[in-house]
């Protein structure tokens, strides 16, 4: 059976494709690093044997992914990519298959669950205000709608993802925020209310396990808080 | 100080990006899903009063970001995007800037920290059985190279991602490998050997909470395996 075989045909490559590898390929092997110049699009095309439409197209993507950048007068210089620009376009369009959704709904959770550590290890004074104003704006707002309830709860949480310190951490669960939020109302069964009958761990819980810095409480704390969440991911992967 | 503001100044977006935008921005008004074909280049530039070379080039980043294929005698259609596809391109040139690459080295911690709830769930026989193959071969080769450890290692905690069952969590963490090996080796201070000196939690232990079914003891092992880890991004936080 060759269709079940895990490789990419090479007719699937186009020139394009050849090229766009071959000059990244380029880059790693003379250890090229940012700010340097780049060859010019008649150089590469000379050096490949290929037409210079081919070569611009190629150096169009490397732009687009944000490897290569062009500087007035200098030419093409590399650059640092944003690690996270292209995702949000990704996921902005809302193009991405079922299956991926479910995942990504599934990786915010475990983001959330693994972060603890250095979320005690990094928390500040200030950060547990900002987080103890949030919780006080839910607790006295309890009866407002639902929306409003929505963005305290994102507030929360997201709090807790800054107060983690680590930037790229913090702006991929900002992009994975509407997944989350389109997965959980579209794409999920709903949680099967009888089961959660049982205590939650609230908000004001969390936050006043961080402030008696109880990292243990806290990992049992959100773990539970999470739980229905969770247990709707799990049921799904049995069915 | 207006350079304080983080907003992204006018001047900076050139007419192609807001071009870039604008079809984005259709494809969402329109609710236009995977399948649909889009307007052809020269109607795109007749309705945004632009010339074909400048929706040309938006409608190539689109392709190379995934959102939109050109099928024979279809035009362009729009596609399900790789979500992972970008990031291998970005990481694979080791242009990411330091902090960055910190991120993703803590990242990746913060990911199998977080997944062991999912692990529990979805891990099956034959896991453990190939899990436990590859304990056995770390065990036997212990006098090997480095090389040849690392390999294991690597065989190792691989194998726990993909028992997660998650497959954007499993490609993304392939992805992150390399970045971990090179953040290791070159961008963090050693761990201080002298403050290792207790008994650490072996492959071998974790792989018999998996078997014995007991998610505590693996959490609690998991996290001391990867304290000297997390320890180094800590001190060097701190600093």
């Amino acid at each position: 059976m060759k269709k079940d075989l895990n490789i990419t045909p090479l007719n699937t490559l186009s020139l394009v494709d050849k090229v766009e590898m071959r000059i990244t390929q380029y880059i790693k092997d003379n250890n090229l690093s940012v700010g340097d110049t780049i060859p010019k699009e008649l150089q590469f095309a000379e050096a490949l044997g290929v037409s210079r439409t081919v070569i611009r197209e190629a150096l169009s993507r490397l732009r687009t992914i944000g490897i290569i950048d062009s500087k007035k007068h200098k030419g093409m210089v590399l650059s640092h990519p944003d690690f996270i620009q292209n995702f949000e376009k990704v996921i902005d369009t809302n193009l991405l298959e079922d299956e991926t959704l479910k995942d990504i709904f599934e990786l915010r959770l475990i983001l959330e669950m693994g972060m603890v550590d250095v979320l005690f290890a990094r928390k500040t004074k200030e950060d547990l205000k900002e987080l103890e104003e949030i919780v006080d704006r839910m607790e006295t707002n309890n009866s407002e709608s639902t929306i409003f309830k929505l963005e305290n709860e994102v507030a929360f949480h997201g709090k807790l993802y800054e107060m983690s310190g680590n930037k790229t951490l913090q702006r991929f669960q900002n992009l994975l925020l509407p997944v989350f939020q389109y997965v959980h109302e579209h794409k999920l069964p709903d949680a099967e209310p009888y089961k959660y009958s049982k205590k939650f761990t609230t908000h004001r819980e969390l936050l006043n396990y961080l402030k008696e810095d109880d990292i243990k409480a806290f990992k049992k704390g959100l773990s539970n808080h999470l739980e229905p969440h969770l247990d709707r991911i799990l049921e799904k992967s049995k069915s």
